[in-house]
């Protein structure tokens, strides 16, 4: 899973029905890259969170809304991590 | 989901015919590389628009589509981003 | 999908049985990288193409043919795109 | 798979059921690039491990646990590899 | 496929029970990144091969073995190929 930072929200009302009316983040990678993912913990900007990608994108939304379409679903708030020293 | 430009329209007459005749847009990404995806949603060039890849872009063809060739689709036309202050 | 320059032909005689004996061709991307790709259309070297990757890649190469083991398919002679002005 | 050294323990009080309480590991790639992943084998800080990423990474999990969300699964711990001379 | 040169065997005791006791090669790419791979075909140091990723990686391994953890394996020693003039 890659570490983001939530970075906004997207608006987009021309967009596919299977993606239904789920929040769309914004989302900043280490590189500074954004990236779009479907938001289902209810996350803030400025948020450190992590994500999965591909088929485990669809898996993480549950068995009632596997059909619909992502290929990134924010799935943890980071709180911190521990370092190795 | 990645962001990216509407550049164009590719004329492929030798294609896979497991791709019928869907219309393909050239895509240019945060970086500049070009990209071709299955447009569902009527695209025009200019467009900002975030697609699916992987088995996502088929699945996002919809179930009497889900046969058709594609790794990268259109998945919605971007208005704007609200981002973090 | 991507987008690639077909560069030559790969001679493999010890390769897996999986991928029979369908032609594999050296694809180079924009920035120079090569790539291989089983070919279903007939390509020729110099040819501009394009190729879909992952699970596509599998059912590109039809009900019959879908054990084939591969992970980049050519889909497309790309004849020209018209890019935005 | 991709190589990667353990860099720490990841705290996510607010994470997807999906996940259950998995211990997550931050690992550092040859680049210095972070990721995390679900640890089944148990490695500590400082192991250089190996990690099978996508479709395989639930299927690393075991079948009474390959509904858990994730796309990066520690698989090994590497005792040393010999290099070619 | 990704184009690799073998660069030596990985010996890790502490391995996940899915991935049996099958070779691990260390694999290193055209820009000098390592990384590991399932051989079924048994290569030598300094072969050059490709090496299929993802689901197809798993397909490779053949039905009765397709429960095994891999998302990268080695499916051909490439003899030469016949560049574009």
């Amino acid at each position: 899973m890659n570490i983001f930072q939530v970075d906004g929200t997207l608006v987009c009302t021309d967009r596919h029905p299977g993606m239904e009316k789920l929040p769309l983040r914004i989302l900043r990678d280490q590189k500074g890259k954004i990236q779009v993912a479907v938001d289902t913990i209810g996350t803030c900007d400025g948020n450190w969170v992590y994500a999965v990608s591909g088929s485990a994108a669809r898996q993480a939304l549950g068995q009632e809304r596997v059909h619909i379409i992502t290929d990134l679903t924010i799935c943890g708030i980071i709180d911190f991590w521990d370092e190795a020293e």
